[in-house]
């Protein structure tokens, strides 16, 4: 199955990260916006890129964490540390998933092709 | 101390990112470079910054992260999944120092504030 | 729905940890194996205790992260960095699913509760 | 140099763990304590065993991550999530520094071998 999907916990709590702003963006041949959304009470980003054929290219997947964490009354610095995230990433084969989890604190995150 | 420092390791081989190319950047009040180099036999990005005292405001540094891979010889996707790599963050207290370590592998990384 | 799962990605390479075996241990009142197996070609543990609720208490994951790589020719240590890594956590509410998603390479891993 | 050197930072908070208690275990030919201590204002743990040659063998710190967040207020699972912490590894060199940052939250922590 092709497509790309996003995964997002807040692994200072413990819980997905429900309710962050993502946008998704496809780098070329020009900056264009492909997907916004909150995630889900799961953590996921549930929008018809999940499952659709993206074209082989760069793209940048956004994580709007600074408002996430403000809204969850985290402690943060001020301004935080994080505001919006970016994580930029090329999809070599149309033909395969790919799957981002993310993990986020206030204070730093990981983020890589999982499965 | 105040200042910004970057230490990267190649976690794929449990090893210092030796040679990774990094640019930094402040993002306001428009994007300019502050410094860039290539990671020392440690990890470390030997620079001015490291003991500067940074202006309150939006940064990114950019790994490159790709062309390192490349370099070592380890196997990637073609083109990478992960070429060049931002990491955008904000300096909330001038006063304080900065320190950015990375693990990195071709298909993920993780970028926290350390100490 | 309560229960255990395991998810282990292997972040060196960018794919599943297809193969690993792991053993779960519940470790009170004394240490027992409540599950063992391989990992599926998607990285899961596929088990009853999965779905099954699991009284609380401590419990252990093991993964033999060395054998792994040793069959599918990763470079490592002689002999390994990372043998069998064990992952100790409690289960405070049965009623909950623990879902354990790990990023390993033979030089380190990362192990938090998902969802 | 030789040695073995520890360094935590609560990811959750973007600060050292100052103050958690940490032993370190030479597990052969049987297990036994080498080094107890509690972590630096830095998150370091300074004992003799940083600069000190050690055979060649499996090791285990264990770092009492539960004891930590609730002593700072953290707010954690009753009982904890991660309670006492172990890190198993092997030495395969006794003349290379092993250095293990460690990035904790009351929900899981990653861990690898730096530099």
């Amino acid at each position: 199955m092709p497509g790309l999907s996003v995964h997002a916990v807040d692994v200072a709590r413990g819980v997905p990260a429900h309710g962050m702003a993502v946008d998704v963006f496809a780098l070329a041949p020009a900056r264009r916006r492909i997907a916004e959304g909150r995630l889900s009470a799961t953590g996921t980003l549930d929008h018809a890129i999940v499952t659709e054929r993206l074209p082989a290219g760069a793209y940048e997947v956004v994580f709007h964490a600074g408002a996430f964490f403000a809204a969850q009354g985290v402690a943060q610095a001020d301004p935080p540390f994080l505001a919006d995230v970016p994580f930029r990433f090329t999809i070599a084969d149309p033909d395969q998933h790919y799957h981002l989890p993310m993990k986020i604190t206030p204070w730093g995150f990981s983020l890589y092709r999982g499965s």
